[in-house]
This record gives structure tokens, C-alpha cells and sequence, in this order.
């Protein structure tokens, strides 16, 4: 079938060359001239496509596909269906059908899993919609997604999707957290003297195995100690939002919202919070604290 | 080759099993009569094996490895190796090798992943002694292993197989939690219509795939709604030795402590902290309490 | 001075007699005709005022409130200043400000703790909005805050006052939470055998000595062993928002969130992780569930 | 009363002044020449006493404390009494107190709190012991108390003093890092103009009002910013021990664990589980890296 993409990045680029490796017609856009696009316009993109048109918004969350979306609504016609790919909360999902609603243009917010490897393996797609929006793209979301029963779910109404992903994220926060806990301990000991070994060790037969600890494996085959990187993590607000929409259904969290945590710390030069406690230790106990100053510990005058 | 394994439950079974599948004579015992053991003490299981003798003990962490191996001490001859495939902490490891040296009996502790599912399968090992002490049961070990390159690591010195074991289950509390997290926060929304389906689409293509999550998926296909079991959840005591070395080495062990937190509070019928909590803002606040005599909220007097 | 109260109940009835017994003139509303009310309506209440005229709105936050201030801004003149001092978010300050410049109508927003203390000890007041509109309260404030240096701050612009009574409020659910813990610990101890002592002895000399531990002593010396409650422990919002601005600042608040998440988990009859916890050790290690049926621990089929 | 004190560093050489102030005869002993000891030798210190003696050892925790009860031990006769007022953790005591009862010396242990402000303000005190030993030393324990009916405790038999204590301090941790978050979160919005203002404030009439809000207060008198520290916090044992302790009790403990956890990851320079999450993202999704050598975030080759 055809298909049209906005947005030809490190996703929609790879994911316009596995649609059509499986023979769909792709007509790219992006805004970027530099970009492998097929149209220079929203406009031609839309008129290159017959309808019922199918198009796959994979551009930044927030704004971008905010805008995107709009737009597109515009300019296409009732029965088309825009499907926003990208890692949107799923509560602009609700505003985004709502809007098209009134211009009998279908939405579906489709989660998307699978990295740089998706081109290969296959992406793991969650949508959310109506029935007959979704079935509308159902052969592109076939050729997307990796062989074999699982990696693809209609979980629910329009949202359902982006909130599926959104948990898929928060989940992945937790599971990093907990290997790179453990990594820690094990390289924190004298015990243990073959680190990497025992986490390729772990990679069959074990409970603990998953992808991502093949891949902190090799992670560690190509730098055994993590010499070459620091630790700064950055977070792309999945990891927040799930955390927000725990606090909003009252679910405890605790494990998944340590990993976001960690994050934040490992982003701060110096924590304000442990400036206060040193502080304070200062003022009843006389404890040392570093001055900024000196860099070194020092009993306060 | 020849091995003795002593204790024949759940997991020294399947292992004796899977290990005279592989060609090698296995003598088994166990203290109890109704098991499927070949002699009835370990005087006998010492006689039926010709020397180098290697003796796997697998019995309760604790006293009744310590006892067994202390037994097992003054049967044995120079030459001879024990193995520890039980759930011992570590330092148990460095208290038994260090008796056995005087007598010149060697000593592994060996680690053990793969739960009710080694016996098909293999079980994923990980080892600590000296090179000569492991190459003797290397046979044993590469029995009992899983297929393929990964699934057994010699990690370092006495107490090293035991360490990474303890560190491995730390990580399987983590996941679990974060797992478990996750579908709580899928199971709290109304958005998400389909819950057991999510979780099994994700168990293709996506980062978050893993061993663990396929068992997530098998448990709901049995019991959607996990409507058959309580949130009550035991632990075998790696979790709590993972976090102490945490606190020994310095570690921040945010989401693995959360973890383990959260199985002791599945075991409380009533939480004395939030009693405390509760109390207190009755102190302050004339918030309401719930009685005990009552069961429900109400203004206190 | 001239004030109108509108909400009479535990907090704005305290209020209000406190300001009486100051002198000055309190004309106060309440939707219920039970209440000691002054006047049957809003209108009455603006007609009994002289201009410029101070309004302290004590309604609970959200809906009522939001109802509140706008029903006011339609009857007050320019010149007259409203104080919001429920315990709203402070983004609803930010929309009431604002909706009520275009009337020349002026806005505070006050932060308030005491409880039911209050009447007798003062109220601490946090308050945010223009030097202009502050100052027109001035009075009030003096004759609600405690004796004293302390106990009241202009904090900013508007919506200060209510950010710093939501951090308050956080740091409240840190507080509560770290004594209950060691509480719990004490509790769970042979050694200490004289808990509620060991509390008592506390409140002088230490470095933990605070006013909620007085009360939480008090609460002890009630019911030493708290049981005559359940550990139900309920939460007004402003725990949640205080994490939810956390993470909108990216501010590490591990401990907070640990309180906030322990009294989600208090209000659960069972919870749903800990039971995909539960399956999942049931998967792997054939671990005993705690069936619905049987109500205890039993090794599955 | 007569009463020997060894360890006049800066909480010893307080008590021995605040213990002459209320007219007791103090012999004070220090490994230190440079100290304002009194004798030279604890032999000399035990001669200066008469029968039955109460020695107070104050020094560091550990191996320091447990050479100075064995050593007194050796010197004194029965009926004396050692008091052990360091921070040693309550299962020394257990050690220390079997030791001596075979020579009919008395053990006492007492946590004691206070600081650097107890020589003014007293010490508060919670010991273990029987009941005899602690009558010995009832005179001392008044003296060095606050004022007032708390600050004292008998909290239980030997053991009871350093439990209570070592709880008391993780509650310290956890409170101190309630006020941390919350500090940042102020410091963090542009909302709040005023924060010192507004924790000054707090200081009065409030639910959170507490000494060590006094004292952030003070702290935030002499460097509004907290600009002159950085966020370095050391920890001195009781903190672990409490968290151990709770594992070892099944206590849930997840706010004090995270006020740990915090202080862990204060100290390291670069953390090797972010380290890990870094290389995992990195892997999975291409997500740039800050490598150590260019020190800013780039996407890998």
C-alpha cells in the first residue's frame, strides 16, 4: 500500500526502508532539505498519496508533532487516517483525534520499540484507535513489525498506545537501574576479579537474562571497565510521564522512580540537596565539610 | 565422571538427573528416605566414589550446608573437592574453604540460575575456587550448563560464584519490580483496554524483552487478572545479603532496596510505620483514622 | 480592620474567631446554614465590606475554590484584594491573578500551617502576590501568624506562597515518614523494651527533636502500642504535587516519593505488583503463591 | 560523684566540662599528650577513683572502643562500671557485657546525643544495662542530661542504649534529607523569590518546625546559596546500621535507605551504575554519550 512518513531521522529514516524492503510505497518528508525526502512539502506529500490516505507522523514530541499534526489536518481528506509514531504523551493523543474528529480524519497513536536495531529486527509497535482506523494501516504496520506472533498489540482506544509505550519506557528505566545496580556491587568488590565474564555468563540459562543485558554485555566487550564514558544519563520523558501517571492512579512506584532519580542526580555538577545536608551536619555536629574553595575536606572554623 | 550429590529436592534432583543424562555416574543422597537417593549416608556416598572424589552439596543455605560440608570434611581425602551449589552467602564460602585447606580439600561454590526450567534447559553457572579445584568438576559444570558459549563463568577466587549469584538475584528482585511496576500502572488505567496483550506483544522486538517478561505473559494467560493469588511475596535471603553489600561497599542501591522493601510490606498484615504516620496526622490535623474496632474511616473524638 | 471569611469549617472557623479575639471585624460565610455564618450569601458578604475590601477565601481547594474566586471577581470592585488560603496548586494562583487583573481586582495567594493548633499557637502564613495587595492584608496576617520572628514570609509573586506550602507539605511527608520508620524498627526489636520512653526521652536534647515528634510521643502515651488504629493513611494532594514539581524541575526526591508511595501502598488491599511478583517467582522456582481461595501459602499444582 | 572519662576529644572534653560544672570530680584520660588529660595511663586514671568506680569511655567507635573496655577490663575490680558512650553499634555491647560479667564489672551502654551544642544545652541520653549498673550511674547521667523531664531514657537491657541511638540517628538521616529535597525544589523554581525567607518562616507555628530547621536556617543565614560548600556528605556508621538492622528485622525503610543512598552517591566521583545506563542507552538507541576524554555529550561514532 501507500504510506506517507514525516519526519526521515534515525527512526523514520529506518523505518521507511523496512516498509518498503517489504514492497509498500513510501513517500517521505522531512524538513530538512539535507534529508533523503520525496516531497519538499506537507502539501505534495498529501497529493502524491490516493486516498484513503495513510500518513506516519515520526517527528519530535510536543510541538513538532503538535504542529505536524494540524497541519496535516488541513490538508487531508475524511477517511485518511494520521497515525503519530513518535513518543508523544498519550494525552495529546486525546487532543489530536478530538480535533480530527470534527474533520472525519482518522488517529492512531502507534508506540514504537525496537532502537537502532529496528530496521532489522523489526519494531514493536502498540497502537491505540478505532478498529477500522487501525485496520486502515494494518499492512504497514505488518511489514514494521518483527516476525513471528508477538511485537505488535491493539491495546486499546486512541492513547492506549502512547500510554502502553510510555509504560514500556518506565519499565525499561527500572530494568537498566537494577543491572547497572548490580554492576556496581560487582565491580565495587574484590570477590568478583571477571566482572564481564560473569554478566556474559548471565546471558543463558539464567533468570536474569533479557536483550538488555546483551547489550550491557557489549557494552563491556568493547570498554570492560566503562573507562571511555561518564555517567550522565539524560531521560526523553517517558521515564516522567510514567512516573507522573503513577502518582495520577496512585500506584506505587518506587523502583522505576529510583531510576529516574538517578538520572537527575547524574546530571547535577553539584546536588543542592547534599549541600544542605552537609550544612547541617556542619552546624550540629561540627562535621568537616569540602568548601568549595579548597576541594578538600576541612573542619569549619 | 563420577560425582556425589547430596540433597535430592527440587533442584539437586533435576540436576542429578540432568547429569546422568549427560553420561556421568551420579551417587545421590539425601536425608530423607522417601527421596530417590542410592545410598543412605554420607559415609556410603564417600565409599561409592573413587578418588579425586568431587561432592556437590545442595542443601539449605545456612546451618545445613554448614554442617554438611563440616561432615563432609572429615570423610573426604587430600585431593578431594566439595562444591557449594546452594544458596550460601559468600562469606560462608570463605569460612569452609579456609577449614578444608588444613586438610588439603579443595573447595568451589558454585552459583545456580535456571530454577524448575534446568533440567531441559541447563543451569546457568557461576563458580569461585582455585583453576586446579574447578578444572576437576569441569565436566560436571559443562553438563550441567546450557548450551552455547554463555551460561558458565569462572568468577574469581573462593566466594566469587556465590558473589555473582547473590548479585544476579539482587538484579531479579529489580526486574521484577520493575516489571511488576509497570503492569500495575497498565492494570490502573482505564486507557489501556488490553493488559495481558501488551505484555505479550512486548515480548518481540521490543528493549524490554527478557525471560522473566515471557513468564509475566505465561502467568496471565493463565490468570488475566492474577484474580487467583495474593501480592504476598517471600524472599529467600539474596535479596537482603545484595543490598547489606551494598551498604558494605558504599553502593547506591536505589531500585534493588526498593524492591526488596516492597516484599517485606506485602508480608505485613499492618504497617507500623503507617500507624505512626496515621497517628500522626490525627495529632495534627484531626485527620480521620481508621479504627480497628471499626474498619473504616471516621473523625477521631 | 474588615475582613470577609468565606468557609467556616475546622480551618476558616478557627481563623476567623482568632482574628475577632485581635480585634478585628470578621464577616464570615459558609455555604451550610449550620455553620456560624454571618450572612446568607457572597453578595451580602461584599455589601457588608467597606472598600477596598479583603477577602480570605478557605475552601477546598480545586472546584470549589476555582467556583469561589470567580463568583468574587464578579461582584468585588477594583481596589479590593482576594486571598486564596485553601491548599490549591499554585498554577490555579496563576490563572485567578490573572483573570481577576483584567478587574483591577488583587490577588493573594496564602500558604497555611497549624492545624488545629492554629487557634491557640497562630497560623504560619507563606503568602505570594504584588507588594501592593500584600500589604493591604498586612493586618490580617499579623493577627493570625504565631507570636514572634518567624511564622510568616512573603515568598514572591503569586503562586509563591502556595509552592512553599506544597514543599512544606512534602517535607512533612519525609518528615512522618522517618519517624515512622524507626519507629517500626524500635517496635520490631527485642532490645528496646521501652519504645514510647525511648520516644519521649527525645524531645529534648536531640538532634530529632521537633514538634512532630512531640506529637507523636503524645499519640504514644494515648495508645503505646497504636492499637487502637490501622495503618489507612490518606493523602491531600500536595505530597503529589510536590513530586510532580520535582520532576518537572528534574530535583531528585527520593525520600519524599518513599512517603508518598508507602501511603498509596497503605490504602491497597492488595496490591497488584507485589501479585506479578508473586507469579513471577511461581514461574520460575515453582515458589509457593498465597492462593485467593485458601488465604495461605501453598506450593502450586 | 567521682567518675573517670577516656577520650577528651570534642564530645568527651564537653562532657567532663559540663560534668565539673555540676560539681562532680572528673578524671579525665586522652592517648593525646597535647590533651587536657588529667592522668597519663588508664592505670592511673583507675587508681584516681575510688570503689565502686563508673568509667566512661568516649572514644571512636570500633576497634578503639572495644581495646579500651578489654583493657579496662583487666584493670578494673567488681562492682565497677564501664559505661560505653561512643557510637559502637549495640551488638559490641553484647560482646563487651558477656566479657565483664565473668569479672562482675557492670557494662552500660549510652547513645548519646547532642553535639556540639550539649555543653550548654545537656546531652540527651538513652542507655541500656540492668538496672543496678544504671543506678551506679544515675548522678552522671543527670548531670549531663538536658534540662526538663525528657532526655533520658533507660531504654531497655545492654544493648537497648546503642539500638535506640543508632535509630535515632537513621531517622536523623532521613529527616535531614526531607529538608534537602525540599530545599532544592525551593531553590530549583524561579516562583519562590525568597528562600531563606521562606525556611526561616517555617521555623514558627508550623507542622515541620523542628532544631534541625532552626539550624538549616542558621546555615542559610551565614551563605544564603549554600555557595561556599559543596555537596559532599560523609556518613559515620549508624546510618548503615540502621538500614542493616531493618533488613534484619524485615523493616520497610525506604526513605531512610534513599537519605543513605544519597550520602553514597555525594562522595563518588563519577557513578559506575550511570556508567552502565549510559553504554546501555547508548547501545539500544544511539543515544549520545559524554565521553571522558571531550567531557560533553556527543553521539558515538
Amino acid at each position: 500500500m501507500e504510506i506517507g512518513i514525516i519526519g526521515l531521522g534515525k527512526m523514520g529514516g529506518n523505518m521507511a526502508e523496512r516498509l518498503r524492503r517489504a514492497g509498500h510505497t513510501v513517500v517521505g518528508f522531512d524538513r530538512s532539505p539535507q534529508s533523503s525526502r520525496d516531497v519538499d512539502s506537507l502539501e505534495s506529500l498529501v497529493g502524491r498519496l490516493s486516498a484513503p490516505r495513510v500518513v506516519w507522523v515520526m517527528v519530535p514530541a510536543g510541538d513538532p508533532t503538535r504542529a505536524t499534526v494540524q497541519e496535516l489536518g488541513g490538508l487531508l481528506s475524511p477517511g485518511d487516517v494520521i497515525i503519530d509514531g513518535g513518543n508523544s504523551r498519550y494525552t495529546d493523543d486525546l487532543v489530536h483525534a478530538e480535533e480530527l474528529r470534527a474533520k472525519q480524519i482518522g488517529y492512531v497513536d502507534a508506540g514504537v520499540s525496537g532502537g537502532v536495531w529496528g530496521l532489522e529486527n523489526g519494531y514493536a509497535l502498540m497502537v491505540g484507535g478505532s478498529t477500522e482506523d487501525v485496520a486502515k494501516a494494518q499492512p504497514v504496520f505488518d511489514a514494521l513489525k518483527p516476525e513471528g506472533e508477538a511485537g505488535f498489540v491493539h491495546a486499546g482506544p486512541v492513547g492506549a498506545g502512547h500510554f502502553a509505550k510510555m509504560v514500556h519506557n518506565g519499565i525499561e528505566y527500572g530494568l537498566m537501574q537494577a543491572y547497572a545496580e548490580g554492576y556496581e556491587l560487582l565491580a565495587a568488590t574484590d570477590v568478583v576479579t571477571d566482572v564481564p565474564g560473569v554478566l556474559a555468563s548471565w546471558t543463558q540459562g539464567t533468570v536474569i537474562r533479557s536483550w538488555l543485558l546483551d547489550l550491557l554485555v557489549r557494552a563491556l566487550e568493547e570498554d570492560p571497565d566503562l573507562a571511555e564514558i561518564t555517567g550522565y544519563v539524560d531521560d526523553s520523558g517517558e521515564g516522567r510521564w510514567t512516573v507522573e501517571e503513577a502518582i495520577n492512579h496512585r500506584v506505587p512506584m518506587p523502583a522505576i522512580s529510583a531510576a529516574l532519580y538517578a538520572r537527575f542526580a547524574s546530571r547535577q555538577d553539584d546536588s543542592p540537596a547534599m549541600k544542605a545536608v552537609a550544612a547541617l551536619r556542619n552546624q550540629f555536629g561540627g562535621h568537616a565539610v569540602r568548601s568549595v574553595a579548597k576541594g578538600e575536606a576541612e573542619a569549619p572554623a
